[in-house]
């Protein structure tokens, strides 16, 4: 498995820094410890410690969480933190069809595509064309376009599926769309919303409960990071505060409760 | 879609305990609201509120978390906070071969094996048949058996793999593996270790360090749950306060980071 | 400093428990561990191991966060992660006149009593008589009864007091009462409100918007415990998630921010 | 109570920056909104708004928060969110004769002395001279010069006093000190560490075992404030993950929790 021209390499310098670069002839990677040349690294493993120039080099193979890193986006991402809990929360699997609304950059597009497998699908509705153009290039990147169907389109027109496994609920306003979300769902399909603000959850659980969803739970995590300093274990000083809270639940198949 | 003897199904009852059924013949579930029959419940679908005498039952489909949280066990779990996070950061894709070591009651097991895919593998590393057996049939029962390969046999010993994906590292002790882990994952292979104390951390962060891992990661993370009251939302009362670190690293082609 | 009849006492048996007495003539205490008579302990000292019959008992002085969590109550309390910041942010300091709403069991008022000194002065407003009268036994036997002026009055008839230098509310709905507390305060006078819900926030923040106040703060901690094993450091499993937001604030003498 | 030369006050600006001053005759305190001249504030009360050319600013009183987050410093200092807890449960109180080892820059100091009142005393031990004058300059604009004795030495030789009712120990390397902290104590004294690593709470842990402290409790806490807007309640993005870890006990008149 020697590295070739066309293969994606995460590069990381000693100082811990990294570059996603693809592989290409004739090209070279300009950093501050100096150009690195893609020919240089042709044949190298992932894995490799590569001392190129002064600078030494470790070759690695990108994560999708490196992807969503690097990649290009205009919109604020789904962090792994969020992201690994919903994809488990929506009970994700291969053969889901599962619908994203707003796509956004497309970071966690992405993973349900990539964990709805070969046999399964997701329907990435995005009102906004600049934003779609870039999640298709991402998408396009990370190979999963077979997987996606895009649509280019505001959700307050509703959706075009029915039976769907999993929603996937990311917009800036997003308790009026949750009768809609219901319409397409399975009985007992599974309904995650991202919300920024309190107020937000505030009148999404009370559309949810309205509308004919139970199990409606409210989340939120905090992660926080420690510097590998085994002599000096702590924490980093600073940690991200607040994404934004997680509110799921599942569709029943009667409005609000049965009640 | 309707439910038939032999379906898997959550019951919910309207003060919200949940129950895990198989359907069986002549069968009835007994709950502090009274029995319900099986049989009332064929035909029904996925998302009904049924009425059963005077009682009212959702029934839903399980999802993976509920069969986690319903499944026989004798081991702590991995949780949903941290299991999904782990899936992202150990970026378990189809056709990943993945060691866990040591399996306990299967949870991450499981996990691992939905997302290897059909071309996937999971090596699972247990050394207390007791504990063994209970995943054997909790796999079992998620239909995931031909993606796992028993080992009951103690780590000590060493790994009968080589080139692996990922691994997942979650034993008492877990320091005195590390170079064994080291020598069986593919060069930038990802491994994810489960410390409980500091002081794990401490000596596994050391050891990685010496045997040859980088982008070392050390993470915890508290997950909070909201009252789902949009009139007075506020956070439950109390939480999980911690189950355990999560350190993170990706294998270099030599040892102690090159230096 | 001998103990003698009359002294508070906290006695800790080895497996942690804790028991806060007052030394009294022919009396005993009743444990799990045996009976202590008062007499054995007496000329003993503060800090003291002591073996009474085949019981190790430690003699420690109490603690106001001794009192505050062995005190008679029926009320939720304000805990000492909130308290001690609380304190801060509204500058109590001797001389201080400061108002607390509602009193409660008195804790917080016990601390505010402690820390305005001999010049100062803390109103103390109760709605419920029964509330009342355990919060007057608090205090006394705190001794602090000179400092605390006790109005067993509803606060929607408004203050009596004026030039008010901080003011604790802790009401079951607080918005309707900012006004009034706003006419008590001094210019630049510190308000504390203790709001359980993320309704309430939103609403007293808008209040006190309104009226005229400035460096509007809203904070919440999360405080977490270790479990003292040197050997074995980690959390402690469970943890509180959540007392109440903490909202903060400094009048102007202008209304709704001069605008 | 009108503002008179000499006062100090906190200055606050529209945009919420703040600055606080000590009024003086011929002065003015260039800001990025224009130049205020101190004489345009002589008259004005706390708590006005006034118009000073084109700025608005808000005339406030200054808090002991205020002070140390404006303090000359040359060391982290203390948090609120740390010292408001430390405070209970060291138990401080009028009266009270207490140890700050290591001072600087005297955040720390200030408050122990602010509580510890007329009758009470702080012993400020620092190695450092710079530390100690800049903490010197601070306590003293604080007007609490006669409640601290400040004593420039290496706490190696260990202490003075003896007695002590309460201390606080934030020096870069703790669990040497433990035994001559412990000397110096009350039977039932209190003792606070502020630990930041892991590391240092493990053997800091073991010391207090050793020598005699029981009630050992662990703590660290996480503050996260919220943008107070009452439309879009949310916390901010970031927040410090990470001050120290606290480390509290109480002093057991026998080595080794009598063992």
């Amino acid at each position: 498995m020697a590295l070739r021209y066309g293969d994606d390499v995460i590069l990381m310098l000693e100082d811990g820094s990294t570059y996603l670069i693809k592989l290409k002839e004739d090209s070279q990677l300009g950093t501050h410890r100096g150009n690195i040349r893609h020919s240089d690294l042709i044949g190298k493993n992932y894995g490799d410690v590569v001392d190129v120039d002064k600078t030494r080099v470790y070759t690695l193979k990108p994560t999708m969480v490196d992807y969503i890193f690097k990649m290009k986006r205009k919109t604020q991402i789904v962090y792994p933190k969020d992201s690994g809990f919903v994809l488990l929360m929506l009970d994700i699997k291969e053969g889901d069809r599962v619908i994203d609304a707003g796509v956004g950059s497309g970071a966690m597009c992405g993973l349900l595509a990539r964990y709805v497998g070969e046999s399964g699908k997701v329907f990435a509705y995005e009102r906004r064309e600049e934003f779609m153009e870039i999640a298709k290039k991402n998408i396009e990147r990370w190979g999963l376009m077979d997987r996606v169907e895009f649509k280019l389109k505001d959700i307050g027109e509703g959706f075009d599926e029915e039976n769907i496994d999993a929603f996937f609920l990311d917009v800036p306003d997003p308790a009026p769309y949750i009768e809609s979300v219901w319409k397409v769902l399975k009985g007992s399909g599974r309904l995650a919303v991202l919300c920024p603000t309190t107020n937000q959850v505030q009148s999404v659980v009370e559309r949810m409960n309205e509308v004919g969803f139970i199990r409606i739970e409210v989340w939120e995590n905090l992660f926080r990071q420690y510097k590998p300093n085994p002599k000096r274990l702590r924490p980093f000083d600073k940690m991200v505060a607040h994404t934004a809270y997680l509110v799921f639940g599942m569709k029943i198949n009667q409005e609000g409760k049965g009640s």
